[in-house]
Parts: structure tokens; sequence; C-alpha cells
């Protein structure tokens, strides 16, 4: 039996002893040095060891044509080389019908290879079904983003099923949670969630023991990684992937050395999750 | 004061007495030429005098790779020049935080150069407002699905804001549509409803004279044309774009004739639309 991504990313947070992600989302107006892939290449070998995935964010590759999807494809053959053992995350966020699904799975999967794509759920399950089939490849569905504005419609409450009149609904984004542990049946299905949001994070991995978790918003974004890891992790103290980009990435504006400045910002980052886990009480999780 | 995309949809389909949309979803499996572009070339010669609207559907491009996205950079400035009235809609279905929308609508339109995206709003206000700056340019948001499974989350009734509990709260996708007329300040936002549910396509136009829909779900989808013309056209007879893909480029698989065939299919469906909305009470508008 071929391995699923949540297994490799086991592997991988158990390997490097780190559920740090680190996202690649190249902008030339901060980048420290002119070329995409060389830029990405200098912080996938600086950070390598302390990352168990990378998750290149397709918006800034595009917004630079197709020179910037020539070095899409160049960085995730280089992270297959370098560091076989990172699950590769395709930030792509896309939702659309089966027929179209089909054309963006073969995208994402047989032209990017990525293992792992993210999603909206907002077309039902056929709009994902068509990722789902490939061995070793599936989707995180995004479920609670990192944004401020994300309670405008995901917190919508939405009526209660039960008829009894005093059983309060579940918010919109535990409806999509609970679908994404509905539709897991091949094991291949986890969530994305802000880390912006520790409480709403720690309800839902109450509530999906199992389902591996993306979550963005440390750094720049202004989440707590502290709380964001203990409310995320799972009683092993996995299956998340905690993701910082511009926080690791411009870490330093240095052309010589910035690589430096990544890694001891993807260090600290790894070092900070492992200290909130050290101190949980197991029981806890 | 420059023109909105909606001015400049409200234009094409007064000068070509059409509200036919015609999807560019190349699959080369089905194509009956092998090249991409020119595939696309033949059908938009063939068919812009009878088309309001261009729509690629981007998924089909990035499965082909670079070359895929080099041809729809091609078919894009081919429009330009070849059917300056037509607008053209990228089909995108993006939806992401701040900095990386802002990075999609770079994307959008400053390369790809679409007048009007589709985008997904479950991560709410901030997520739309990148992509409404430009002047000539815009949003239409994914509100009521053509997909059989579209009814999983967007039919979801909402909890009624009324502290009456007699009346009933909206669904998800009635809720959107509001949205979307609350963040149309600027009168360049629109919606995406299928055609394969007149009922509801019906209650949003009801609801939003004046906003743009763009109809997919007509032709392979199954969708009644008459009765999404009807339902979904404004108290005009216009503000609609009707949107077939393989009803039309796969009209006919024969290398020569292919581009009479998209003609004549492409005709059928002016004339199908015409005839429902002639036939209509101008007061049942």
């Amino acid at each position: 039996m071929s391995t699923t991504w949540p297994q490799k990313l086991d592997a991988a947070t158990l390997k490097t002893g780190s559920s740090v992600c680190v996202g690649l989302d190249p902008d030339p107006r901060r980048m420290p040095v002119p070329d995409v892939f060389e830029f990405n290449r200098a912080i996938i070998d600086a950070t390598l060891d302390l990352a168990c995935a990378f998750k290149p964010q397709i918006a800034f590759y595009e917004a630079l044509g197709i020179p910037g999807l020539n070095a899409l494809k160049r960085t995730v053959e280089h992270i297959r080389r370098v560091a076989p053992h990172a699950v590769v995350v395709g930030d792509a966020k896309r939702g659309d019908i089966d027929s179209t699904a089909e054309a963006y799975a073969r995208a994402m999967f047989d032209l990017w290879d990525f293992d792992v794509v993210t999603v909206h759920a907002y077309l039902g399950r056929q709009s994902i079904e068509p990722f789902l089939g490939q061995p070793g490849r599936g989707v995180l569905i995004v479920c609670r983003t990192s944004n401020p504005g994300a309670r405008e419609l995901q917190d919508l409450r939405l009526q209660a099923s039960s008829s009894r009149a005093d059983v309060p609904g579940k918010r919109l984004f535990e409806h999509v949670a609970d679908l994404a542990e509905e539709w897991n049946g091949r094991g291949n299905i986890g969530l994305v969630v802000g880390a912006t949001y520790p409480e709403e994070l720690g309800e839902l991995r109450a509530a999906h023991p199992n389902l591996p978790i993306l979550i963005p918003g440390v750094g720049a974004q202004g989440g707590d990684v502290a709380k964001a890891a203990r409310a995320g992790a799972d009683r092993h103290g996995r299956g998340i992937m905690v993701s910082s980009s511009r926080g690791i990435i411009y870490a330093s504006s240095d052309p010589k050395s910035f690589p430096d400045a990544s890694r001891k910002a993807a260090e600290r980052l790894r070092d900070e999750i492992r200290a909130a886990l050290a101190s949980q009480n197991p029981a806890d999780r």
C-alpha cells in the first residue's frame, strides 16, 4: 500500500523534529536577490532539516507570469531532490465543478507535482473528489482562515438540523470541517485553520482528532505560535504544519546573509513550537 | 469617467444583440486541431459577432503547463484585437487573504488582462477588495453553482438575524449575494449563478435587479436556456452572460469545419435566448 500524504507528514515531523512549514511567497519588491528560483533554492537549502513541509503560494508565481511559473516548477523539483522527506503543499485554494476540478487536479499533481493542494469546499463533495484519486496526493480544505475578515462568512451560524429549538446550530466553518471528515474515506484530507483563531483551532482539533491541519497566520499575520501549536497538535503532538512565509523568507534583506537569517527564523519557530508542546500536559491534548 | 465592466457588458450585449458567453476550455483530448491557440483563434473568429463575452477557464490552460499558459496569453491578446467589444472573463475562482489576493489581482489583470475574474467570497470582503481598485476591472462572486452538489453547502439555511423565531433565515448563497450587493460601491461586482437552478436564479435577480450575472451550466451541463435567460435577465432583458463551453467549442470534431459548427451552435444559443426574452411579458421582468 502506498503512503498517504498525512503519513508522509507524520514521518517528516518525526525525522526533522519540526512542525514548521516554510511558505515560499516570492515578491520581487522584497527579495534580497532578483531571481525567484535562486531565492527559493537558497531558502530551501538553508531550512530543509528544520521543515516538515514547504508551501509555495501559487499567486506569487502567477503574478510574475511565465517566468514565475517556470521558477515554481524548478522550485518543486529542487525540493524533491534535496528534501524528499518534505510535504509539498500547493497553496492554490481552487474550487470548481467536476470537469474543471479534474483539469486543476492534473495541473496541481501531474504538472506542478504537489503532494497536497488547498481547496475551497463551496461547490461540495464533487468538486473535491477529483483531487482524491491519486496515491500519495490529497487536499487541505479551507476551513477557518487567518484573516480578520474570516468571521464574515465562516462564523455564520447555521440552523440546527435538530428539531429541538434549544440546540444551537453549528457555525459554517465547523460544518465544513464535518464535511471534510465525512469525505475522508481514503485518509487524504486535511484542514486549513488560521493560527490567529486559537480557540476555534482547539475546538476543531477536539472534534477531529485525526485530521492534519495546516496552520497559516503566525509571524507577519500575528498569530501566537505557542497557543496555535498547543491548540492544533494531535494527541501525539504532531499532525500540524505551522506555516510562516514572510517571517522566514524575508528575515533579512541582505543578499549575502539572508539564507542564514531564514535558517535562524525557522529554527526559532521550530523551537517555539517544541517548547509549547513540551510544556503541555499530554492529558490536555 | 472610465467605463465599468458592467457598462462594457451592456454595450456589448446591445452591439451584438447577444447574451452569449463563449467558454474557452481547451481539452487536447477533444480538440479537432492540436494547437490550443489556433483552436481558440478559430472559435473566436467564428463567433465574435455572436458573443458579448469570452470566458477562458484557467484550469484547462494550467493543466497544459507553460505552453498552455502561453496560449492563454495569446488568446486574450487575440480577443482584444479582433473583438474589443467583448468582456473577457477569467474563470479562476480565486479566494485568498489580502496579500495573496493582491498578487492574484496583479496576475489576473496586469498579466492576463481579464476584465473580470470569478472569485470565492469565503474569506470575506478583504479578499475581494484587491480586485476592485482598477478602473474597468472587477469580479463575479461565485454564488450558486451549476453542479448537482451545489446544494451541499450553498443551500445551508442560516439562523435568522431577526429575533423573531418565525422569520426563517436566508440560505448561504442568498447571503453571499447580499454581501456582493453590499460590497458593490464601485459598481464592478457581479454574481455567478448556474443555469441549472432557474428558480434560485429568478429569486436572486428579483433581489438584485442591477447585478450582472454570469450563467454557466447550459449545454453539456443540462441547464434550460429559455428558463435561465428569463429568470436571469434584468428588466431591460440584459445583464446576463449565458455561458456555454463544450456545447459551442466541441460542436464538431472535424478539423476543417469545426469553426463553422461552433458558429452555428453560438447562433442557436443566441437565438434561443432572444426568443425566450421576446416571448416574456416585460411586466414579468
